[in-house]
C-alpha cells in the first residue's frame, strides 16, 4: 500500500520501516491519547487484546480491553481516521456443528472473551455511521505459526515432541479451523485496503480434527510415537466444532491462503528448530 | 434499607442523608477511581449516561459512557461491591408490535444509544460470575414527571399549554409505556434490595398512544384546544409500539406502580405550576 506505518504497544518492534510508538493502551488513564490522535492515521488495524493462553477466556481484563479499544477508536477518529479493521474472534459466534458464517450465525458468545469482543463489535457497527468510519470486523479463527507462545496447542506439541517427551492429548476429535499467522496477517492487510464493510471470517476454510493437526506435527518432528491421545479428559464445555465459512474472504475479498496446514506446520517446526539451534549456540 | 448513601456525579445533590462525591465519570482519565473504590459500597445503582433530549440517540458520547461504566464497575468490585443494578433501556430490544419481554424479545437495538447500553448489558452479564457479582439489568421505558428537562414530550406539551401557545404534535398514534419517575425510582430501589438476577423491565404496564397522553396533559392544564395533532409529520423511523411486559416486575419483584398515568401527569403539572409561581415570585 506504500503507507507510513506506526506500531503502538508496550513492546518495541524492530520491523524495518515501522515507527514504534510506545503506549500502554490498557492504562487508559495515563495513555497519551492525544499523541495517538496526532499521528493522524488514515487506517487502523486494532489487534491488541489479552491473549494469555488459558486465562484470556474468563479474565476481567477483557472488560478493560473494551474500554481501551473505545479510547483508541476515539483517538483514531479525532485524528481524521477513515478506515479501520478490528480483530475479532470466532468466539463471538454461537458455536455449532455447521460452518460459522458472517451475518447468518448469531453472535451468542459462551465466554467473557467472546462477549467483550462481540460487545465492541456491536458498538463499532452502530457507531460507524455517526463517526463517518468505514470498518471491517475480522473474526479471526485459530492462528498458529512461528513466534507462537508456549501454552498453546501447536507450540506445546512441537516443543515436547522435539524434546522427546510424551505429548498427552485429549482424544482430539474437536474440529478447529487453523490459519497460518502469515496468511492471517495478509488477509487482514488486504481487508484494510479494501472497502469491504462488516464481518469477515479470517480462516483457512480447511477445518480439521485437532488429532490430525497433532499427528501432522508429530510426524514432521519424527516422533509420532510420543503422542498419547485420550491421556487427557475432553472438557465438556469444549465445543465439538469451530469451523469457518470463508465465502466472503475468498469471493468478496479475493483472498487465498498461501499455506496448506501441512506446509504451515512444517514452517512452524522449522522456526522452532532454529530457536533451539540459537539456544544451543548461545 | 437503612444504608449509608453516596451519590457520585458532577452536579451536587442536596438530598438529606446523602453524601455527595463530586466526580466526572465521563472523564475516565482524570476521575479518581481509587476514591470510588475506597467508598467500599456493597450496592451500586448505575444510572449515569448521556440523556440530552434528541442528541442521545446517536451521539458518539454513548461509547464514552460504556468506557466510563466499565471503570465504575471495576472500582465498585475492587471496593468489594456485591450487588449492582444497571439502568438500561427499552431501546436495547428489537422493537415490534407485541410486548417487549425480558429473555424473550431479542436484543437488537436500532440506535447507537441502544447498542451501547446493550453492549454494556452483555458484558456485565458475562462478567458477573468471574467478578462474583449479583446484578440486575433495569430496562427503563419512558420515565416522566417532576424535574423533567425541556425538550421531552410531556415537559414541552405542559409548558406550551400553560403559556397558551399552540402545541404542534404528530398524529400521536405511537404507543409508549410511560412510567412516573417516582415509581421508576421505587422499582429500582426494590430491585437493588432483591436478589433478582438479569433483565427486568421498569415500566407501568399501561402503554398508551401518545395522543392520549398529550390529551390528558392538555385537559388537566385546561387548554385542550391548543393541541394540533398531525401538525408535525410522523418520522418513519419512529417505532409504532414500545410496550413492556411487566410480569417480572409485578410477579417476581412484587412491585406495583403508585401513580396511574392520569395521577402522574397531574402531579407533573402541579410541579410545573409551582415552578412558574416561583419564577413569578422571584
Amino acid at each position: 500500500m506504500g503507507c507510513e506505518v506506526h506500531a503502538l504497544g508496550r513492546t518495541p518492534v524492530a520491523t524495518p520501516g515501522v515507527t514504534f510508538d510506545r503506549i500502554d493502551l490498557l492504562d487508559t488513564a495515563r495513555a497519551d491519547w492525544n499523541r495517538v490522535a496526532a499521528i493522524e492515521a488514515d487506517f487502523l488495524v486494532h489487534a491488541a487484546w489479552i491473549a494469555e493462553p488459558g486465562a484470556f477466556w474468563a479474565s476481567p481484563q477483557n472488560l478493560e480491553w473494551v474500554a481501551a479499544s473505545l479510547k483508541l477508536l476515539d483517538a483514531f477518529t479525532r485524528g481524521g481516521g477513515r478506515r479501520a479493521v478490528f480483530v475479532g474472534t470466532c468466539a463471538e459466534y454461537k458455536w455449532g456443528p455447521g460452518l460459522l458464517e458472517e451475518d447468518a450465525t448469531p453472535l451468542e458468545p459462551s465466554t467473557l472473551y467472546g462477549s467483550c469482543k462481540a460487545a465492541l463489535h456491536r458498538m463499532v457497527a452502530a457507531a460507524a455511521k455517526p463517526l463517518d468510519l468505514s470498518y471491517a470486523w475480522a473474526h479471526l479463527f485459530f492462528p498458529y505459526g512461528p513466534g507462537e507462545k508456549p501454552g498453546r496447542l501447536l507450540s506445546d506439541v512441537i516443543r515436547r515432541a522435539m524434546r522427546g517427551e510424551p505429548v498427552d492429548c485429549t482424544e482430539g476429535r474437536q474440529i478447529r479451523d487453523f490459519i497460518h499467522v502469515q496468511d492471517a496477517a495478509n488477509a487482514i492487510c488486504r481487508l484494510l485496503a479494501s472497502d469491504l464493510e462488516g464481518s469477515v471470517n479470517i480462516a483457512s476454510g480447511d477445518a480439521r480434527p485437532i488429532r490430525e493437526v497433532v499427528r501432522i506435527a508429530a510426524d514432521i518432528v519424527g516422533r509420532p510415537e510420543l503422542i498419547r491421545f485420550g491421556a487427557l479428559p475432553t472438557r465438556p464445555e469444549d465445543p465439538a466444532c469451530i469451523a469457518a465459512s470463508v465465502g466472503r474472504l475468498r469471493d468478496e475479498l479475493g483472498f487465498r491462503s498461501q499455506y496448506t496446514l501441512e506446509a504451515g506446520v512444517e514452517a512452524t517446526i522449522e522456526w522452532w528448530r532454529k530457536q533451539n539451534a540459537h539456544l544451543r549456540a548461545s
